[in-house]
């Protein structure tokens, strides 16, 4: 694996990571959408097919980790050189933030409509069950289809979830190897992968909307902050942190408990 | 397989099973949660992965049981010795409160939010569609966010639903091994079984909330009685020993109906 | 593949076929489930995971068959012997009608408050998107979870439906076996025909419920109007032959068709 | 591969695509039909499913393209010979004729019933979050049936979500033959190319319906102008380059990065 072989692999598979992932809740939050209101399902099932989309992109070339936290965990694990950490996470979120870019071309109507809505301009109506902002005045509506954001914002409540959250990811990708005929990073290991992600969605996506990776909120929100788009609201960096904190914790609790009870 | 595998593969993954299980209902019965009202789909699906996120945890230490039903099946049919029988329930339930706890701690916002509403403590509104607690006036409605309870009370009735259920779920396993080329507990003998769970909450799961899982039910309803919530409600113990008993006739009849008609 | 084997895997496989598929639509169209109202990719998901289970209960003892729509297409291509097709058929049936039994013994509180509930008995609510019987001024609401009926009654378009969709399930199978690395009736050819049939739902369910399988629909409308429910209303006699006589031709159709560019 | 084998494999594999495909959509935008509202989720699992089904079909006679923008990346790549591309094309855009035909046998009840409705006849309602033709005031609401329509008009933006919606399907294709232990077009390999289409449906469908496909759009598009539907209105032929145009363009982009960065 060369350097130019990591950088393609994790760039490539992060952009459609993000590509996917930001689409699909663009897709369910934004106005004149087709998939306007298709609910959480539809927002789990979207984000755990964007990472077996991302990760079969990204396998040929690289580890398909697409996330920092993964990069640390397999790292701990042995699965990373440590020396190739740094340029595995420079190019995850530089590949989020291509994605980022993208979601925002591919949905650039739905964007106009929605920022030159005189309803949106007079007040930001609350969609029942999807990405509500309420609980956090300073970010506007459209930062949602960027970087996540908790629904009751208390940070370290907040780290906690997220610390949790990654922790399963982190863990089952883990322990996938060790299964009887496992085929790792094939199709089967990937497509299993992403039914992880579906289940962490669904099960403890709720109160944060589960960064579970630093580069899929940082490298967004980088980007949310650069668009020039007119009304969009603030990008919430007095929660950054905690998208980027909490999967690192998560990710190295995991990789201590694999090296602890499996290795 | 040692005493210390079978401890660790099956408290770790019961405790998955039960994290990710409970947090879905967390995440689509608590409001101010982003999955909140994403309906039975979203439950199915979510119980259905935590079994395989679970299993996959498991499977390289011990026997992936996860469910003292499952054990009792597979002693019956062979797969495991019956002097590993009490290791095996006492790690599930071990592990299934271990899950519970982390629940709580990843939903704690929501929890607060639940138990100080006004809204909440004047009332409890009846969710359409989702965990209707109205026929247990005396299970609060964070209750099911740990335990089962039925929609129509009548022990009897309930009774017979948890057994079929189990039943189904038992004689799925323990015919899987059969199948041509199967692989057991392989990587898609595991994505099967979890796709078998799906089956079994949509279809199955209506009446009773699909226990299906002596410690699926019963360490989580000890912590709920443990925890210190305000506003909590009873912990229905009088239906306590319905999902207890069912799963595990359901599964002692279909070892029986497989070494009958398969073995 | 003895006699008594194949009596054994297509009633059970069947039973169990019924068992889920009829319990997924009681789920959703009965009033006081945890599923009501859970909407057809709820039912399109249940039945598809049915087909699923009662394949694997089947396979190591028979075809799989589970639907004499799909015995006949296989006698055709050569698959099962004409001289086992009565006892398929005969063993389908009989599967078929012992898990409508099941369905009603695991929804009995269900099927009670239903049929004794006022507003129930003074009209019968039409539910948006799901089973509607309006169409069906005979057949009354409790049929819907036994057998199929039109929503737009008109026998031979609803005849032509079930002929198309049931063309689409036998072709599909049929063929693939041809694909390279098929595995056949192995894990992942049964995951990939449950998978077919939750498409057939899907897209072509929506006019007349597709029964694509006589037994699916002629057993459970036998228990119906066996059963001493009260107020269940009609068993619609007069549409019985439609998911007969539909799902025979196409089958004939597929197995045709696979014979002259397929075989 | 005969050209006999070409055109049998494509034919029919495209118009199994399009029966089921078409059929999902008029199973949840028609009324009477028992999917009716079932909205984005169910159309993104029809579609994948739909492409599962095809390309089960085609496979065993042909490179199961069904796509003339996936035949033109597979040509760049190799995979289809350039003097094989145009009886490809001409085989899916017959295909998708037969089966846009079907999705109307198979709904004849429901589009009568639409098509006759008097409140239909005064002003087409707009279903919230599904097919909405608000935007194209000349295209009648049978038309998304058939064809695709955006739900913000702008020629140049829906190009460019198109091309990006096609360079992921394609580049997942060409990319998905490298990954370890890949089975190609065998049952998992066309299992997880489904699923790819339902991450673009769910992600990346919203502003144009996602038509990703030449034939899937023109040949239903001709099948709407020359079917004797009263009161269908037009066929919106102002729009129907986009989806030719942007998809083969997509699939050019996918195919030169291939040869770039993975070849």
């Amino acid at each position: 694996m060369s350097n130019l072989d990591i950088f393609v692999g994790e760039t490539s598979g992060t952009a459609m990571l993000i590509l996917l992932g930001g689409g699909v809740v663009a897709g369910v939050v934004l106005k004149r959408s087709k998939a306007f209101g298709a609910g959480w399902v539809a927002i789990s099932l979207g984000w755990g097919f964007a990472v077996m989309v991302g990760a079969y992109l990204s396998a040929p070339k690289s580890a398909a980790s697409l996330n920092p936290a993964v990069t640390l965990g397999l790292a701990i694990q042995g699965g990373i050189k440590w020396s190739d950490v740094p340029l595995y996470i420079g190019s995850e979120i530089l590949g989020a933030m291509i994605g980022a870019f993208l979601v925002w071309v591919a949905y650039l109507g739905q964007f106009s409509a929605f920022l030159t809505d005189p309803q949106v301009l007079a007040q930001q109506p609350a969609e029942e069950g999807l990405v509500d902002q309420k609980s956090a005045p300073n970010a506007g509506p459209v930062l949602g289809v960027f970087s996540t954001g908790p629904e009751v914002r208390n940070y370290w409540q907040n780290l906690l979830t997220e610390i949790i959250a990654t922790f399963v990811l982190v863990i089952a990708i883990l322990t996938q190897g060790l299964n009887q005929n496992g085929d790792g990073l094939g199709p089967i290991g990937i497509l299993i992968t992403s039914f992880v992600v579906v289940a962490i969605g669904l099960s403890l996506g709720g109160p944060t909307g589960y960064a579970i990776n630093p580069a899929r909120d940082l490298g967004p929100r980088i980007v949310h902050a650069l668009l020039p788009l007119r009304n969009k609201g603030g990008s919430d960096w007095s929660y950054a942190w905690v998208p980027v904190l909490g999967p690192l914790a998560g990710a190295a609790l995991a990789g201590g408990f694999y090296q602890l009870a499996f290795a």
